[in-house]
């Protein structure tokens, strides 16, 4: 197929990378170095958005405030190619898609993937391997462009669950938003109770527990802002659940404890 | 020297088979099936507490309630012998030392290490490996006992770093109780979120996230009740932190929220 690729950061280059064994796959980045390292890495690129049409796929893979502008861009004259995006917040594009020209098709394939680092120095082909893609349909999707972003998702290493733009977004809260709001609040604490550097006292606990900290603050506070409610749900899921565990530890509550850190672990082992 | 070890669990038992190679070493555990895989594991064992003496170091490591009571058993007889313990909270040993037999030596030596498994089935010098070594004086230190629990840590593999025990409790209250309770809460969120599974769905950062929910809950609870007045300031800290956080989603202040995860970022950068 020919696949266009609009924005080629972590996920935007990441695709191309992984796509460019069995299609033929073109690149668009507003920024010119960006267009040069991709070239270099042996990408097509073009100067411009509207030189990524004609193709059958244009995944759309700008930062995500960008994303819904550049589908508007694309979509009345996108023609026969399928339009995705790689939101990883539905709502926005659910609204978007509702309102789009008619015959056009669109279609959300989010790859859960990421790193602490970003934009196309940090892309590669292994980063997408064997990663959960999300593929989401909008009130501009047809079966054949469902089993499009399918067999894309699939050529770039990722594993296919299709869901709604609804359950993704409850989804993405509590898996995404939830552990950066989290690790954020344990870095910020971390640094208030202690002066200095913490490495050597932590063990490796510390570390993972506040990984998540280290997202760039634009991505962040998209991810936190565009999924607000469900977002707000979850925080308040998990803050009544540390106001238990404070009343059980203010009362010396041995059992309480041991039966929230139980339901904790069983509900880890079935999850992940 | 003559090392004695007290519990063969997790950590004693990778105390016991990392100081091995340069020490020798004598075991005791109350579970015999526990003493039978350490003794197939190369390591001398005892039939009784009281036969670890006389040695030049006894470890205490075993679970930790039964830490200050062990130290007791011990100290009116351990003569020349340096007692340390591994408590990963300082509090109960210290108000122990302040009245124990003047004579006897105990001596802090906590080391930043844990896994998800436990036991002895899960030891391993290994584990040990650069781990940053807590080293903690009591009322009953000296500094040849001081000299001797670095000694050991080192044998061990470990990092040696020198604290008091109100410092040590606040930042582990902050450095291994919070992230479990966070993960606790992340876990239990979760699964009221999501029915069934969440591997479909989860990138790592979940994963990573919630680790620490599979601690066991005898340990868990442990670590959260015995450090209660620093744990709750710490999560005091977190719960302040989420509230603002959840103030910056509810009212869409961008710049607010971007304040936030730029000082979790840079503090995990500073931290870690």
């Amino acid at each position: 197929m020919n696949v266009s690729v609009a924005g080629l950061g972590l996920i935007g280059g990441s695709l191309a990378l992984a796509l460019k064994t069995r299609h033929r796959v073109t690149g668009f980045d507003i920024d010119v170095s960006t267009r040069d390292a991709a070239l270099a890495a042996g990408i097509d690129v073009v100067g411009a958005l509207d030189a990524l049409l004609p193709a059958d796929a244009v995944i759309v893979a700008t930062p995500i405030a960008a994303i819904v502008p550049t589908l508007e861009a694309l979509a009345s004259r996108a023609g026969t190619a399928v339009l995705l995006d790689v939101a990883s917040v539905r709502a926005p594009v659910e609204a978007f898609a509702a309102s789009a020209p008619a015959g056009c098709r669109i279609v959300g394939l989010h790859p859960m993937a990421g790193r602490s680092g970003s934009g196309f120095g940090a892309a590669s082909a292994e980063l997408l391997e064997l990663r959960p893609f999300l593929v989401v349909p909008t009130a501009r999707s047809d079966t054949a462009a469902m089993a499009l972003a399918g067999v894309l998702a699939r050529d770039a290493g990722g594993e296919v669950t299709v869901c709604s733009a609804a359950q993704h977004d409850r989804i993405v809260a509590v898996l995404s938003a939830l552990p950066l709001a989290l690790a954020s609040a344990l870095a910020i604490t971390g640094s208030e109770t202690v002066d200095g550097n913490l490495a050597a006292f932590s063990g490796p606990g510390f570390g993972d527990s506040t990984r998540l900290a280290l997202t760039s603050p634009e991505l962040g506070s998209a991810l936190l802002l565009a999924n607000a409610p469900n977002v707000r749900t979850a925080l308040e899921g998990v803050r009544a659940i540390l106001a238990e565990l404070d009343r059980a530890i203010a009362t010396g509550d041995v059992a309480a404890l041991k039966e929230l850190l139980s339901r904790a672990a069983e509900a880890r082992r079935r999850l992940v």
